[in-house]
C-alpha cells in the first residue's frame, strides 16, 4: 500500500506542443527575371513577328524570357500549378 | 535572514526559444485563374487586335486575363516584384 502508481502522463508529463502558424505571404511570381528594372514590361511589333505562331512565357521561368522555352512545364510540375504561355498567331502570306 | 532572494531568471527560467525553420516551398504563380485548365494557354490572333496597343497580363492577378487590367501594380507592392504586362503593338493602318 506504500507504493502508490502514478499515470505515465502525470510522471512524465508531454512537452507541450506549440503550434506554430506560418501566415501564406503574398509571394513574388518572377524570382530572377531582369530584377533592377523597376517593372518587367515587353513590347511586340506584331508586324515583325518572324513565324506563324510565338509563345511569350507567362510563368517568369523562361531561359529566353520574354519568350516562352517551356520552363513552365517544369513549374507546373513542381507547384501543381497550371500556368502557360500567351501564344501569338500571325496569319500566312 | 530567513529570505533569501533568488534572481527572477532563476526562479521564472525563461522559456526555451524554437528556432522554427519555414523553408520556402515553390508555389504557385496563378492563385485563381481558370483552375480547371490543366495548363492556361491563350492565343492572340496579331491581324485581330483592334488597338494599336493591347497589353496582356504576365502576373495572373487581372480581373481581365488575359489582358491586362493593371492589377500588377497591387500585387507588385505586395510583394516587392516587378512585373508587368506585355504590350502587343499593331502598326496604325
Ligand atoms: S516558359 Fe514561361 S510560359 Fe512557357
Ligand atoms: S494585370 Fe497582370 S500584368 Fe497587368
Amino acid at each position: 500500500d506504500g507504493y502508490k502508481p502514478v499515470s505515465t502522463a502525470a510522471a512524465v508529463p508531454m512537452r507541450r506542443r506549440r503550434v506554430v502558424s506560418v501566415r501564406a505571404e503574398a509571394q513574388a511570381i518572377n524570382p530572377e527575371i531582369r530584377k533592377s528594372e523597376e517593372k518587367v514590361v515587353d513590347s511586340v511589333e506584331v508586324a515583325e513577328l518572324a513565324k506563324p505562331l510565338t509563345a511569350y512565357c507567362r510563368c517568369w521561368r523562361s531561359g529566353t524570357f520574354p519568350l516562352c522555352d517551356g520552363s513552365h512545364v517544369k513549374h507546373n510540375k513542381a507547384t501543381g500549378d497550371n500556368v502557360g504561355p500567351l501564344l501569338l498567331k500571325k496569319p500566312k502570306q
